[in-house]
């Protein structure tokens, strides 16, 4: 860069170019057309809901993890279904949106059969947003509830270091005249993501989000290493039980390995599980989404704190922030920082694949 | 009480008394003997884990409950099954032990069929310790998730008042060598009676615990009002996802209905649902369990955090305070403030129920 150029600004990309320049970089890569396509979307979905730090960003990441052998660009996922209600959804190291895109599919078809249908996922990496999953049974007219776990980085009561993952819990129901309510949480106060901000800019960090690696809370930037458990024994529960029901029923323990101090133990990698449930086997679809909308109502036409000008602008309801994100990102564009930006395009050139030029 | 007498002091009663005695309380009440035993399990079973709120201090409430006609004592509780895995309980008004309990066996009959099952409930009152139904699926070998929905009565950020209610979450998964993993959380950061009692002390809360009346923080006693939810928006987005759940697929909306401002809706009623997952469909049972077994010694073995001495024993996992709770009182009785006893005895007398010896 010549002397006096200014910092690179943000670009602003639009969706659809987004998804051809990723999809083109996963096929360049070896992944097939529709499973290329499938990742594309899972991240530009992210970015599209504002959740940066699940988005494109994280495309070299995958093809590191490619070159490393740890994950499969044209992995052939396999399903076994040894109960009506389940499916096994074996990833053989594919990408996440690959397995858990099926495993969402699968759910769904264990809910039209039974009633309920759950989806486990096998020695997946990186799944992105577990909310895109969750948010596609939902517009299918099912409830759903999804579940990510993954290896050690966040803190547990009483433990010194990083215990257990910051694996989320989502939660999806369509609406009627609303959209569909999704909630989508990490186990941890603050996302990782929000915490490396934060540190690689120097800033003091909010108290009660990370603590020392001796496990001591702290608020300094250059000490904070392990990121706290929402509500201390709460989150940490919540994250091991996850632990046990997403690896131990698909017989891939991460947790236990990780600590076991083995090298293949500290390997990247996910397990997880997706459930559906069959509204209309209770209830008429529209009956139930009637419900959800007038829960909605009612929780934002409720008095606002004080402080608080408007209570329906002020009280928001899981999914309502990046759903507002989304509508303004689809009509005006992505904005991506310049370095994720660059990353893209080297990779792109380098595999021949066909950069778009930022809306601006 | 003649003058002098010192102020009374705790009476410790064994479990198997005070199961008989309030067996007999809600059997003269007009309950079936087998639902006056599941009602008097299920509230022991709470002492005996240490989760006082829970238990036999409740009995008071249900009476009042039956004497407005808000529950029925002898309600026929049935039961619907619209597909393979998922029942519908209702409740019809029946106490919580006696719907929960059936739904815990209808989810695992479901579990049995398919490969999952779910049990919706519907129009109970008072569920008792949700811990207790998902702990009964874990011990027949199923992993378990459990949620209530009820009145309002938490705070949800941005609003004023009581917005959503401190509806828990359970997960059991059944262990090998260890006792079984069981999570039961509210989404509350402070349980309610353990606010009411700082309350009733005088005492000042911990920062971050409740609000005023008008949405805003507060140590003082006198001024709290409102418990906060977990993690701000995450537990009050929790809790609003499991009203979806719970009451939203049995078509019996609370939230809804308690902000609609009728007399109706502000009725003390409450929905479920618990989902049993058939382990053996995925790996054998031994095998998962080993897995249970091997991430809660890897959790134990940590290093503890500065200022504990003893890792394994600082460092808890979900289920474990109750567990050790239940051995000693199992052993040793369980301990009651003088109030609760009085009332217990005083209620029984009326009724000609025998009223046990206390042990001390």
């Amino acid at each position: 860069m010549p002397e006096g150029t200014p910092k690179p600004a943000k670009v602003t990309v639009s969706a659809a170019d987004l998804r051809a320049l990723v999809s083109g970089i996963f096929a360049a890569r070896g992944a097939s057309e529709a499973d290329a396509a499938t990742v594309a979307d899972a991240l530009v979905w992210a970015n599209l809901r504002g959740v940066d730090s699940h988005g494109v960003s994280r495309v070299p990441r995958y093809l590191e993890l490619f070159d490393k052998g740890e994950s499969v660009a044209d992995a052939a996922v396999t399903v076994q279904r040894p109960r009506a209600a389940i499916a096994v959804i074996d990833a053989h190291a594919a990408p996440g949106p690959v397995a858990l895109t099926r495993a969402a599919a699968e759910a769904v078809e264990g809910a039209r059969a039974a009633g309920i249908g759950w989806a486990s996922v096998r020695g997946t990496v990186h799944t992105g947003a577990i909310g895109y999953y969750t948010s596609q049974i939902a517009a299918a007219g099912f409830a759903a509830v999804g579940v990510v776990a993954g290896v050690p980085n966040m803190a547990y009561p009483g433990a010194a270091g990083p215990a257990v993952a910051t694996s989320p819990l989502s939660v999806a129901v369509p609406a009627g005249r609303h959209e569909l309510v999704l909630l989508d949480m990490a186990t941890a106060v603050m996302a990782l993501g929000r915490i490396a901000q934060l540190k690689a800019a120097g800033k003091e960090l909010p108290p009660g989000v990370a603590v020392t690696a001796d496990g001591q809370p702290t608020t300094d930037p250059a000490l904070a290493k392990v990121p706290v458990p929402v509500g201390g024994a709460k989150g940490a529960g919540m994250s091991l039980v996850f632990e046990m029901l997403a690896s131990g029923l698909v017989a891939n323990p991460i947790v236990s390995a990780y600590h076991s101090g083995s090298k293949e133990g500290r390997r990247h990698r996910q397990n997880a599980f997706l459930l559906a449930v069959d509204i209309s086997a209770f209830l008429p679809l529209a009956e139930f989404t009637a419900a959800v909308d007038a829960t909605v109502d009612a929780i934002k036409s409720l008095p606002a704190a004080d402080g608080a000008a408007d209570g329906a602008a002020a009280i928001l309801v899981p999914g309502e922030r990046g759903r507002r994100s989304q509508a303004e990102r689809a009509a005006h564009g992505i904005p991506l920082g310049a370095k994720p930006w660059r990353e893209l395009t080297e990779i792109a050139t380098a595999l021949d694949v066909p950069v778009p030029a930022p809306l601006g």
